[in-house]
């Protein structure tokens, strides 16, 4: 079912034969056809349309098998760019990402921390004018911004029931603010979901298009791709995997359920086990001279242990330990249910320690995922974890311009001509 | 994205046509266009063809808002028949189904047990003989039949790591050996799986195309819909949610791993907590005077706890509360994971006690969905839940004509002049 020029399911002929293009690099019209099962006559006009507004461009010609060579197509990859933001409480990433998906500019910064969001917003204003004119691309070929935040997220805007750090992003209307402080189109999404899409367009996923992204940052979550798309659920909070029971008389989590795996095995769980061992805590750098935190978020605090259990500090290899087998069994319900063959280990906390739960996870799916009689699940460790949900982030915007009817968001066409007071992209994303 | 005429993907036209006849009862060739999304002209030839072939009928003219009244089309229901047998070690359920999926003759008889396979293939035969015959359908008429049985099986045949009750089931070439007996082409499949098709043809959802099947009967399961396909993972063995992990460090499960939803709530769990209290075994009639086990299946075992819990046994109620409240955290987690806004408690044991689960479940999902915030999560119990799924299996044959050209399985077109020998129909299933 896989492969560089199969095509994916899409709602326009548009979408499909730009995502195909893209996937195989060159093609030409007659590949085209073959790999998207449209008609010469619709894979002729579609293309024109595509060469005429400068997203494809016609590279020489392929040796044939008889008759004329062919004309190769392949996508003008600086014609377009897309800017991903990870929004988190520990960190915010950034990338800028031509056509292709290709990274062209990535970058870092504090978190959300306690900050107003009026204020985080302005500041991400200013970065995301940083990022872009950083690398020297003109901002009229940005055609949007996709922001990703931890779930769940409602459809039409902003987070709901969000971690306690990030209450104050309850109610406040993300998209719109960002829209306006930015004057570039905004969508919204979930960022283990758009990890997955960031593994499977820069990853290290190869070929499979149907795999799960477990996804680590502050909070634990997946995102699920099947058969190239991501599956989102009723709301688009498909894969709360880091809210799913793993131990009915468990600790009670700041969801209010008990069990879950983010309360038994997330960075902050980690955290808390560590500072509870005094020795354990002083050696790690875990509190300052009067015991007070001394690390800007709780991923900070993560890696800190995550290094002392690396240097053999056998408390913080036990409490790695203890996390992995936890994550390893939510790994196995995720697999079981969506009978997976590949699953990404992915995320901020997991491009730190992924390496420690890589093994973990693997030997559970070996010992004990149901279907192994059947098949066995390949788990992998992401080579981009830190920075794949904002690539995914900006692949959602190049995939609004593969269906551009999308409603509201601005067709690139349309860019040059755009008022800069932002109103008609008002309501651009989500709904 | 759901009702009536709504077309769900498929990899043909045809197959598209017929669903959205099926689904809409009647619809003119204009309906069809707005409904598939196919070109005036495609819709005219399939339609010819599915007219020709005898599948659809014209059927009177609608009123038009101008212009010529429409010619109205239906399907055929009595053109085509299939059968749906869920075999399982408690019991063996078969229905006789039209092309439009309606159940036209039933019948359950003896399960499995500890019967050879090929004496219950035998068996299974004469059986379906009967049920054809007893209604009096053309045998010619009937297209093949869909078997469904507890997972996870094998792409090509057979089941794998099976319970331990049908361990000889294991390598026994089933689909050849039924399509041997009852000159039938076999499709072979997860009865969770069948049991959402079945809810989804038949059942309580209504309009819905994405929802989850709770299963439980002997074992328990889910089958999984989305956007009306059934959605089956890596090796068709999606919705393994018996095979769960609840509690880290729970009992050990008969697959190999601990704290399983089965071994924590499933049939068997309910029969030996109940045999456990001698008082509330020798009341619901577990054990004859000697202390054996008086009933054929832990399907009827149970059946004989939930009726003692609904005549008021306070040891009975409690053994099923903690099966249900168990049962519950893992449709949870299923709604979590597929993120959820409907599922539909289905299958023989659920049809028996399923209005003691359907409570305990709803109010966990009230309490403790992870997006609950952003939308509810509906939870039905089946109307049709001991003969789910045999209706989903022979669904799945009336699908696979949806689909003609489905690896070797034979064309409705090819029955009149088969051989009775059936060599041709060897490899029918599964591939």
């Amino acid at each position: 079912m896989t492969g560089p020029a199969q095509a994916t399911p899409h709602t326009s002929s548009r979408s499909a034969v730009l995502d195909v293009i893209r996937a195989a690099g060159t093609i030409s019209r007659v590949g085209l056809v073959r790999a998207t099962g449209f008609t010469g006559a619709t894979i002729s006009t579609v293309v024109r349309r595509l060469i005429d507004d400068g997203l494809v461009l016609e590279t020489g010609r392929a040796e044939s098998t008889g008759g004329k060579p062919r004309v190769l197509l392949q996508l003008n990859q600086s014609a377009r760019y897309a800017v991903g933001v990870h929004l988190d409480i520990a960190g915010i990433t950034y990338v800028l990402t031509n056509l292709g998906g290709s990274v062209v500019a990535r970058m870092s910064r504090a978190g959300a921390g306690a900050e107003d969001p009026p204020v985080v917003v302005e500041r991400m204003a200013r970065e995301v004018d940083a990022l872009i004119e950083g690398v020297g691309v003109d901002r009229d070929l940005v055609m949007g911004l996709g922001l990703v935040s931890p779930g769940p997220l409602t459809p039409t805007s902003g987070m709901r029931l969000t971690p306690p750090a990030m209450r104050p992003w309850e109610d406040f209307p993300l998209d719109r603010a960002l829209e306006e402080a930015t004057r570039l189109p905004v969508v919204l999404d979930n960022d283990a979901t758009a990890a997955a899409l960031g593994e499977h367009w820069s990853g290290v996923v190869g070929g499979s298009s149907t795999f799960a992204a477990l996804y680590m940052g502050t909070g634990i979550g997946a995102g699920l791709l099947v058969n190239g798309l991501t599956y989102r659920g009723a709301s688009g909070n498909a894969g709360e995997i880091g809210h799913i029971c793993l131990d009915v008389d468990g600790p009670e989590c700041w969801c209010g359920a008990y069990g879950c795996t983010e309360v038994l095995a997330g960075p902050a769980a980690v955290v808390a086990a560590a500072r509870a061992d005094a020795e354990l805590a002083r050696a790690a750098g875990l509190t300052d001279g009067d015991g007070e935190p001394s690390r800007p978020s709780v991923v900070a605090e993560f890696a800190a242990v995550a290094r002392a259990a690396r240097a053999g500090q056998p408390a913080a290899r036990a409490i790695l330990d203890r996390s992995a087998r936890h994550l390893a069994v939510a790994a196995r319900t995720l697999a079981n249910i969506m009978d997976l063959e590949l699953l990404v280990l992915t995320g901020p906390s997991l491009a730190i320690a992924g390496s420690t739960y890589l093994p973990v996870v693997q030997e559970e799916m070996d010992r004990a995922f149901f279907s192994r009689a059947t098949h066995p699940v390949t788990v992998r460790l992401s080579t981009s974890a830190a920075t794949a949900p904002a690539i995914g982030a900006a692949t959602m915007v190049l995939q609004s311009e593969l269906v551009p009817l999308r409603q509201g968001l601005r067709l690139p066409e349309d860019l040059s001509d755009a008022e800069p007071g932002g109103t008609a992209r008002t309501g651009a994303a989500g709904g």
